[in-house]
């Protein structure tokens, strides 16, 4: 099979984390979130946030996740607020309209949100007379990393949480590759400043070493009342919960979880260097995901050495691509995508 | 730990599943169901059931199954029939009303829906004058074996398939626990005769050796059009699909689902003569679930030498207790049983 | 056009009611709510409820109503306990679970909910420790009058309400027919008195003389934040207000409600009378609903002369037969209907 | 009060519907839809739209309209694609979410959705390699005449009707104010045309003439299968239809319908021509609604005078603002505006 830069997910378990499942496999637990693992791994969590009253339940997919959360802390009437790219709005068969909510959509600044056109947008809001034929917006929505592979600064999140706060919008982050945005040089802050900067949040785990599994973080012990019949409710609660516990106990563990994230940004830097060199552009990324502007010839090329996805059509001959690096990803992969470059 | 006779979820996987997890892990694969162990597991299932043009997806857990296979299934303003005592009617969370989809109710007979009672329920409704004030029934729901352990007969199921067939109704089996239901004593039929006496069905792995993942299959390629866009709206796509992909090749090489169920079914008969030996009551079951009536005291002291749930209070000094046994249970298991019931 | 006591929605609406919108027709006035008949009619029911501060909203339907209250109400995760018999369970296309909530249905007495049932069935759920995996009961529904023409006694009520206080349940009464419950003879209790016991209740006008319109009140104030958002998600605020508004405010002048209900009430015991004095049985009643048991040849040769519905199959050669009077009930038609009887 | 042109719905019925009204008031009718009058306004309706086998519903309002059509024509997993403005996106609280779907927005040309742009949308949709992800485009909304007053011509409904045959859409056509669509001096089409080049569309009569009411049409027998249950679901089946039939039926005798929207229409020309002579810019409209470009010293003085709506800020110093016509604008309430835009 040929080396493959398609993505975050087409690799198994990190090793650490399959072979703490090993481990445990024969030893019995609780169910639904009551095994001794997942206990252990939510005091891990709360620790690496210094959240002590945090409240964690863990997930099995990102679409699962924010449906779950978004539908979770809304009600019926509210929307939640989101930039056009956001994955709630293009990418999840429309969970989040599923469960009766409308996505409410910015611009997309390179996937991220601006503090100012949010505020804009919900003073003209406000000041509109038929608000009662309108929908309520509840919470905004932003992924950190964003879609494109950008990061927002402390600076920007602070802003938006600002404007949250001023209007009574929840804040909820997107954390399906958040290790990779902590772990990128331009990210200004750490996994406890967000938690502290947000009303709700998870932790990616099927993108960043994990088979499947993602941490929702209410920081304050602000879960919804009964959040574990909503997630029930959105066939979201694992039965076998040890299989997330499990493995968010081992990413917690002697900070697998960075160190995951930063293997894969320091391959990722090394891609971009690879295109650089050969004098082939690329978007701003400091993450694990880098879009690069191919010709459509050089694309068909590259193809023959190396997998990975287009994007979007740029123009007739251009096609923007993306390469993803993961904790899988080994210098004989670099190796391999030098040679296909190479061929160019 | 105390020996735990709890569940059939509170063990991990079964060796053979979760060393087949070990082998493929460092492999790179497809995602969203095309990786090729998933395209493997289809073809083995397609083999077993002898449904050649099957249409089978892999999901995560049970209730998201019932979810989003009675909600693809049915138009909006569909009802499911359904027992009483039913999964989806009592420990889903009100997840299918949640679709928008009233569940109907018939009396359950040890779990069981009869025949002779849904046709005529379906005759009077279909003589009320004021049918566009109802619910129109679109769906069957049954559960195979059911939630109390039974098992329905071919005739059984024969008539109710005919029935639905007459009323136009879609019949749906809940596989949940499906391979102890065919490995029952009492059970007349295969997997092959199964699939070909329903609409759809699913094919629990998650109760018999898996970690998680449930076999969804519409056996003559009659999947609702876009499943996978159904299956995606409902938070039930997974990322790294080779998580249910492996487990299920595994679960269909070498008849691992029987075997596993068998082993089960054995040391569930164990148990059934470990209390018959003490002259404690069961109820009727040839399945893996043992519904045993204990008085509290009894309850209370043979909680004190092994785990076991109470499933419900008889009256002021009985409770019935469940004792449930899957791939994990082993002789020395039951010597630990036996023992607490000589206490007794 | 034969004489008709099918039901109390076949007629138009009362003279007063219509003269009302005759004398306003050419009036502008705000829409949405904001007219100022809309105002005026909710003064006048606040007077009548002695609830200066209650939250009154004009909807057009009774299953409209009955869906954006319940769902104004619940969190999405929250249920309704209603009988078995209950509208909102049999008669209403699913609107309910459409929003979705499930509704859990308890026995029905002559259409009455027992307060003793519904505390048995709460202690009960709340003792099961599988609370997690079910449907949270938010609320309970009841039907002043009942759907079989029962009326609850102030000391029923009171017991519910109780119940529902000691377990933190809304009460919502559904008053689709409220004014012939407040008018009948066995009712102990006014629309005051009603009014501060439940947290939300609406008062029928279809059926009482409107040509549409149901006013739902919120005795405390105590409407759901942004209700009028969730009025018009579910397409139930009228853009011509005024047609509810006028119609209330005419019902509510000079006790035309009361009159209304009053008169259809002295109608329905004169068709009882009329069959007892036949020597035909019915149900208990005391509203402008009378169940008359029927032989299936009696039946046909009723229908000869006048209409009404049969209601439900009593055994192989009887049937249960509905005759409904409102305010165009007149002694004409009782004419009609003595002269049909005389016949049998 | 001051004379108003606020709104097409702040004055009552047309004095013919309301005449129709009170001569049929005393008459007993059948209910839900099945009254005299109901049908013989459907087959009015159908000679109109010379569609003989039409399938003609009566609804209340235009938000319970939209969503129940676009509920009741979508599989669960699709959405509607509307423009930007488009009411249902904007101005209906998210009834259309509220049932599950998404609302997918085109750019807004005056209120008008432009077939290329359809069409080239839809080619990259089916284009995108992960459309499992997406949620699949089931049926194009269009309103005639726009929320802004423009009317598309028949090549533009034509052109958009070919691409959604193309890419196996439904079209539905939002009529809350057909009839000042059809009576347009830019309209070159009549309603049989429309009711040909569409899968289903409705005829306002809120807003032309009636207390409430629309019709919604498909046009070739071709409701969904059990729609009356999917009205009753949505809780807009009215109990009194008579309230919507003797309406309609009234609007389709002696081409009323279109007289009340000809009447209108003349009077808003006439509205053109007030601002136009005063060199008061306003925006194209050929129908009811006149947008009009005031400054806010403009705005605030003509509001000492006559009542019309803000529509939206276009500057820090200028606001565009409403001015609608109905059946009951009369030459006097133009002499009033005169007497207002004079003292400008």
């Amino acid at each position: 099979m040929k080396t493959s830069f398609e993505s975050d997910y087409n690799n198994g378990a990190h090793p650490h984390v399959l072979q703490h499942l090993i481990d445990t496999n024969t030893m019995q637990s609780q169910s639904y979130g009551f095994d001794a693992w997942s206990e252990q791994a939510r005091n891990k969590i709360r620790t690496a946030c210094q959240c002590p009253d945090a409240d964690i339940f863990f997930l099995v997919g990102g679409t699962q996740t924010n449906a779950t959360v978004i539908d979770g802390m809304l009600q019926t009437y509210e929307g939640v607020i989101a930039v056009q790219t956001a994955h709630i709005n293009v990418h999840e068969s429309g969970a989040v309209e599923a469960c009766g909510h409308k996505v409410i959509t910015l611009p997309s600044h390179g996937g991220k949100m601006d503090a100012g056109e949010l505020e804009a947008w919900l003073k003209a809001f406000h000041a509109d007379p038929t608000l009662e034929h309108m929908v309520i917006p509840g919470m905004v929505y932003i992924t950190f990393p964003t879609e494109l592979g950008s990061v927002y600064t402390a600076k920007e999140i602070e802003e938006i949480l600002s404007v949250c706060r001023r209007y009574e919008l929840k804040l909820f982050i997107d954390g399906a590759r958040l290790g990779y945005g902590l772990a990128s040089s331009e990210c200004d802050f750490n996994l406890s400043w967000l938690a502290h900067h947000c009303d709700a949040f998870y932790i990616g785990g099927t993108k960043v070493g994990a088979l499947c599994g993602e941490a929702v973080v209410f920081p304050r012990g602000n879960a919804p009342r009964h959040f574990m019949n909503i997630v029930k409710r959105h066939g979201a609660l694992l039965a076998k919960s040890r299989l997330a516990g499990v493995q968010f106990d081992s990413l917690f563990t002697d900070n697998l979880y960075q160190n995951i994230a930063q293997h894969a940004i320091s391959m990722a830097m090394k891609v971009r260097k690879l295109f650089t060199d050969a004098g082939i552009p690329l978007r701003n990324s400091s993450t694990n995901q880098q879009f690069v502007e191919l010709t459509n010839k050089q694309m068909e090329q590259l193809m023959q050495g190396v997998l990975f996805e287009t994007w979007e059509p740029l123009d007739a001959n251009h096609t923007l691509c993306r390469f993803v690096t993961s904790w899988a990803t080994t210098e004989e992969d670099l190796q391999t995508l030098k040679k296909a470059i190479d061929t160019l």
